[in-house]
């Protein structure tokens, strides 16, 4: 296989997928040979080009990572399947929805493996918590916050929607039970330091439940939050990605209210709360990393032609709430409806 | 001078004006004189009265604390201004806006204080935050971002943002520097529980500068957290209101962007960005209960005859904005614009 | 009942047996009355004097609560039970062994109860951790590992071994399961400042089981910090009295070690370890304040004639540790054998 | 250059190595060649051998970094200064103060360099400490408290001591400003679990200031600590490594009395203690991986034939403490005498 782009994420590519014994990496491509060549270091048998159709005539590569800026994606990604090749692409999968729904389109049709590169959702922490939710430990979602914030790179494209929050809208993609999705997003930003494009960001989700999901994203904070609160009707969980030690707590912890059904004319005035205040448990989780397991899913993919839990719908799915959000952001936080019924 | 109800906040009310040698307490009054008794407990002198009346003829009585529930302020605070009464009054100031613009019209007709007890504006972190803001210290306010949360008592008049977010929105409105002020309000909410009012909000602001702020309040979290982080254009302040032994902590580390002004148009797409990454103060605060400070400024603001720092004014300010909240919220997130020109 | 001594402690005791109803305090005695007044504030019923003569002789007073220095507990405690009176100590009971000695017997003789204000041990975490250990949940006990540092206030007379240790000490006594017992200690101190005793001191203690129990006290940290860690065989517990939200945190992870005695000669060398890798439980804890579970404890020590959970005797446990730690301070740190078999 | 040994620290050099323009890296050596090709990857050109005479007699290889068990070190690293070769060796330097010194002369009779990897000095958070205890602004240390606990892997040939604080004692000699150095050690042990060796232990150290040093090494904590407190008469520094925002904290918070010099008779009693309570500074720190920066520092000594910052005898000062913390094992405690005068 091959990995194309040496930037900043392709050398964690480079690294998995020579970890990884399904795969075999032939070569490194980019553009500038010299920072290729910097990324495998001088110890290295793996070949460096700079040219993407020498890798794609290369009949010993089957699959083809990718790992260029998201402007890119399309031609890439395209010219690999057309070669016949299997792709992985980094997040978002595409610049557009448009130009995701065509790779999609395009891989459905020759029947290769597209996966787009969810890093979080092969973390031991999300998975753990996709099975809490789907398992129904958690009850139904009442509410999802989410927090990533950073002192980060203000990006020179792309504003801090689009840097960051594919991490938070794939993962809720990732963890959410059959049948729940978002129906409805509204953005608000702000650009503080004249950036020319939105340097703090807050998303507010609707589900097709009543439940909302809440994203807040930034680049300006000094201080980094990765944390996440998943409000469930029996349980809460909260994610503190960087408390190394317990990254995941469920509580059983809340608060109760007698179903309205229950109730008379006057007591529904007068609800009945009752306040739960049980253990708190921390679930041991094992260390891996995510990267390595997300590899071992593309392998699995490619192996058995059933599609990757990260596959190109996915990414589709995300592309979509990005883009209405940034009509939101462009519209004064205007709640903006997600199509239903399109392929994705 | 009297405190009125002697519930949830009045005991704290009752202990401060104790200690305190500016106020001579008399009388506790409350409906229910048994709760007003336990409040006082077996040995003490101050007297418990449960008509309202009473209070209000005692000529000793020169002042009024109200603790009673946001929908009796009117008449109680009315009353007691047309007794002649100073009144410091429990937040929110009243019910609604209209309600609170009679009270402080009363107050100025008959050159009596009205001061909202906005107790967090009197906490040590808080008027160290007012300082550095004021001071220019921080630079120009790009955003706040305020998080409220907690298992928290669900309310049966009221939903969670005219229960938690007056105390953000008084330390925004105690904080900002001379002529900066939120010009709009967005709202979001969900009712996870079926309580049949918002248990989750976040509330989106826009002040008149182009700057951001965002509310977070919720009593769903097992979790408490209350911070907040107050980015400037020179320094950045993260307040955590539970790390007892570093609630402040000023960052010297952010992005800086070279002014478009100095920019030709070739530039101005390659923005500059350059990161500082100095070194963080942690202020050393003294230990002070703010109600009893807070207690001390309606003494100061009776000596004196001048308007209390969190005056009535402060707490209509707050009214309006909760308001706008409201309808917001009732209108799926609509952006609403706050009157300029009125009284307040 | 009656309070004596106004200083530091005194105040907590005055609020807490006036909450409490099965208490009626009529006199606070100090003989700097101004201070008790102070203390009592301006609405108080209680009566202030100076004389513990007073006191002592008023028929009204069954009870006699001594919040003195240390260095007055053996005339004053004396005095009130030569008068009939129950007496609760505080920390520690008494300025050295021999003098505590004196009181428990005196308390014997006459029947009465006497107690040691052994604070900690009624907060709602310790309660727990005690059940924890007796109940065998833990399993055996292996390591304990106390650290109470602080900027503390530097005492004039005594040096933080008797002014923090009495706490961990306490604890100790209070939580270790019937049988286990400290049987030596060494302590090894340092007077960084000059202040002419030690300001930080390090405790070792042996338990009969060949447990080590170890204690840092320090004056000079600038941050706090209040753990401890239980390491048990089966389970291990830690006590972060600081993290308001989680104070217990029990660990279902460790070492496992096959038994000598299933091994051979060959395999004693090789040694058999295991990793345990279990869930964390940071289990629900009523918030209680101590103090007022304590002034219970001491009214039904009082009723039922039965000794008090930290009655004079664990006081008396606990200052035989004191003194022979403070031989090992002067003794450069040697084990120091506590006697066997003496009436405590 | 050449790295010998495949095993638990291998690994982290051969990368290392890699990455540094100052060396080549040319052969991985280990018994079990399996394990050093699984290190290597399928993708690198490094050789792989098993034999350490090999690796002697090529000419090649001016430098052998060591990563082989410590009871190996002396014929290893003997071996490769015997042959001309620069020395790199894990920590302890030795198994024994005896063997160490062997070494140390060796390397000094032939003029090569002989580095041990105390691989935390070179932290850019030690390097910090270093240099505010040296620079003064922290004043003079008064004590010094480390802990390093774990559930850490229990070693089958070394206790708890000779595992973990190499670490602590390492940081130590590297940060004590000229002058100051411990004179003697106490050290008290649990083996809790039956494994035959201490699993937990506790050191004492004495400088020749007076001031103490106190380090807590715990194989059994279910919770992961590294702090580090060091007193100062100025400031007070905390390290805490697992704190990633925030290693540092400086803190302008402290206990002063006055000289006893300044006071009369009278007063030497009744001592002057004032309390500072200042900031706190977080210092910025780079973020490098430490053995990085090692490895360049043996380039650097190499280089400039002058001494590395941890040389030989900064390990065989390590290795003196070591051995004589474990008498101190052996001998419940008693506190052991560092030997004055000699080599080191």
């Amino acid at each position: 296989m091959a990995v194309v782009g040496a930037g900043y994420w392709g050398p964690n590519l480079v690294r998995n997928f020579q970890a990884t014994p399904a795969f075999r990496l032939r070569r490194l491509c980019d553009l500038d040979v010299d920072r290729a060549r910097r990324v495998l270091g001088g110890y290295s048998t793996v070949e460096v080009c700079a040219g993407l159709d020498e890798v794609l005539a290369d009949p010993g590569v089957h699959a083809v990572a990718i790992a260029t800026p998201a402007g890119t994606h399309l031609p890439v990604a395209m010219a690999a399947l057309e070669a016949g090749k299997h792709v992985l692409v980094e997040k978002p999968l595409a610049a557009t929805y448009e130009q995701g729904r065509r790779l999609v389109e395009e891989a459905d049709r020759r029947g290769l493996t597209l996966m787009c590169d969810h890093t979080y959702c092969y973390t031991p922490a999300v998975l753990r918590i996709r099975e809490l939710l789907h398992s129904g430990e958690l009850g139904e979602l009442h509410f999802l916050d989410s927090v990533r914030i950073n002192l980060g790179l203000v990006q020179r494209d792309i504003d801090v929607v689009w840097d960051l929050a594919p991490h938070d809208l794939s993962i809720l993609d990732f963890v959410l039970p059959p049948g729940v999705t978002p129906v409805a997003v509204a953005a608000h930003g702000a650009d503080g330091i004249g950036a020319g494009r939105a340097c703090v960001a807050y998303l507010t989700l609707r589900l097709n439940t009543g439940a909302l999901a809440h994203v807040h994203v930034n680049w300006l904070s000094p201080v980094k939050v990765r944390t996440a609160i998943f409000g469930g009707s029996k349980r809460t969980l909260v994610w503190d990605d960087l408390n190394l030690s317990q990254r995941l707590a469920v509580y059983d912890r809340g608060v109760d209210v007698a179903s309205p059904d229950e109730l008379g004319d006057e007591q529904r005035r007068d609800i009945l709360v009752s306040y739960r205040s049980g253990d708190m448990v921390a679930p041991a989780l094992t260390e891996r990393e995510a990267l390595r397991t997300m590899v071992e899913e593309f392998g699995r993919a490619i192996t058995t032609g059933t599609p990757a839990l990260t596959d190109g719908r996915s990414g589709l799915r995300v592309l979509e709430i990005l883009q209405a959000a940034s009509r939101s952001l462009a519209d004064g936080g205007k709640m903006i409806e997600l199509d239903e019924g399109h392929m994705a």
